[in-house]
């Protein structure tokens, strides 16, 4: 099924439009389940995959009936290489068998067969020997940087197509110097708003029964006045929101992403909720409790800003 | 030492300034090596490990003592998951051995922590229970993209400081549709050129002995016009240039991208030179001995067009 009616009724069957970030950096961890596993393998890359692994899945666990979607930031698992990739797998699986919608947050970019094999990688198949199979992380939706054009973006797109996957491209980023090259004005427009004008046409193949394309854009929390801009330039894009709350973007900030139909909208928190533990007075060993927690805190604050701007669509 | 500084010497040892590309996609492996690790291992992602490591293995042999560098396109590799990720670092160990300098070509872009986790993976340290050690994948050099701004450069630059490793940051890129973004024009210059001069300030900090920065930048071969005005732009940064040969760009294309010293450029080659075999009429299990023929001949390509040009640094 495509992407974006399988995003859409995951976020009605939630009725929450957040995404879970597992930006599962391991200095993060708590430290008593740091030391479990350095007891048990040593200071190990092996303890470290382990341990992101036991951590993933009790967050997993902790709020799976909360939240549609897990978004895994890839970084903090690349750098641990190929222990690290282990740990990003078995999450991926984990996720996927309780039935959360898996987006990895990549941000891969290339040209031509190479940007196929990105695409391989986490969307598409691969070629063993001859045979097309799925590769060993494949899940449903990556994030793209579209710096080097459509020649970067059409080998995602036909895998979308091919088999129902999704991707969101980079438009308007939340971080302060998103600026120096998103927001340089060309005539008449913004270099974002010409990344959005591409991502438009790019998504018009992929549109599902529910009107939303597979190819979505991500764009900050911590801009809402682009949003609103951005919002009418790719009416058809689900937005992929990153910067609310510990980059200072709230729920008010990211009402302009979403649609009048209150969907069109997918709001991450990553730190805020898997990390939660670190602002509560109570022991780190309540981590997973901490996190429920704030999932549960974060769709109450999103369902109420929506019912402020009278575009809850489950309310 | 400065990266910068040791590729130049690499290059000047060489007398060559070309890059091999190790885009080892399976898929175009001769036919009779993959049907031996078939016999092996079955149709396995162990079989497609072992067979990319056996390939890369022989082609580095067979072309050590001709060029300088190899940049290993990771995009190859991941999509075959954890034994995609098991080759990519046993073909960066054995480059290292044997006296190579190492670039993944893995495009990564991101911001604060998470831009940091992708410098450790290639370039800096990870944490192991509070220790800092070298990341499994441990290399020289990645390419990145900039189009975050600045936010998502400084935690790789601080890592080519303090571990003397490199960057280069996609600026004009080789494929036909990077004027899409790139080429749009602002007042009073085009984005690339934006891009260019911020690869400029971002280098002026990590500027080695020779007068070059550990901050180079991606230029592609296809847009010879383009290059002449980056170099003004970018006086002290390396170029790291596609597109010679499979893509369309000669050798007469790329004299632009050097400086009138006959350095400031090195020149990939990818399929040209690891696919060689298939466009000669011999067997096919020749394809190392033909991969330094290619190796070989694209030197004195670049030697011949340098001498023309007058800047060759070591005829």
């Amino acid at each position: 099924m495509n992407f974006a009616d399988r995003l859409i009724n995951a976020i009605k069957e939630k009725q929450n439009p957040t995404v879970l970030g597992l930006d599962t950096d391991f200095i993060n961890i708590p430290e008593y389940l740091k030391e479990d596993y350095k007891l048990k393998y040593g200071k190990t890359f092996v303890a470290v995959e382990k341990c992101i692994i036991d951590f993933n899945k009790q967050i997993i666990d902790a709020t799976k009936d909360i939240v549609p979607a897990v978004k895994i930031q890839i970084a903090f698992y690349e750098q641990y290489g190929v222990h690290g990739m282990l740990a990003f797998e078995k999450t991926v699986e984990y996720a996927k068998q309780n039935g959360l919608l898996v987006i990895v947050d990549a941000k891969r970019n290339d040209i031509g067969n190479t940007a196929k094999a990105y695409s391989n990688a986490f969307l598409g198949r691969v070629d063993l020997f001859g045979e097309k199979v799925p590769s060993p992380a494949e899940l449903d939706c990556t994030t793209v940087n579209g710096y080097l054009g459509s020649d970067g973006i059409f080998p995602f797109i036909k895998d979308c197509n091919d088999y129902g996957k999704g991707i969101f491209v980079l438009v308007k980023t939340s971080n302060p110097s998103s600026g120096e090259l998103q927001d340089l004005e060309t005539d008449p427009k913004r270099v974002y708003e010409v990344m959005a004008e591409h991502v438009n046409n790019w998504g018009k193949d992929v549109v599902g029964q529910k009107g939303y394309s597979s190819v979505g854009a991500v764009v900050g929390a911590t801009y809402p006045k682009e949003a609103e801009i951005l919002r009418t330039l790719m009416p058809i894009s689900i937005f992929l929101v990153p910067g609310y709350g510990a980059q200072g973007g709230g729920a008010k900030d990211v009402i302009p992403c979403f649609n009048k139909d209150g969907m069109g909208a997918i709001v991450n928190n990553s730190r805020g909720i898997i990390f939660a533990y670190k602002n509560t007075q109570k022991s780190e060993r309540e981590f997973a409790n901490d996190a429920r927690d704030a999932a549960i805190a974060m769709k109450e604050d999103l369902t109420a800003a929506l019912q402020e701007a009278k575009i809850c669509a489950w309310k």
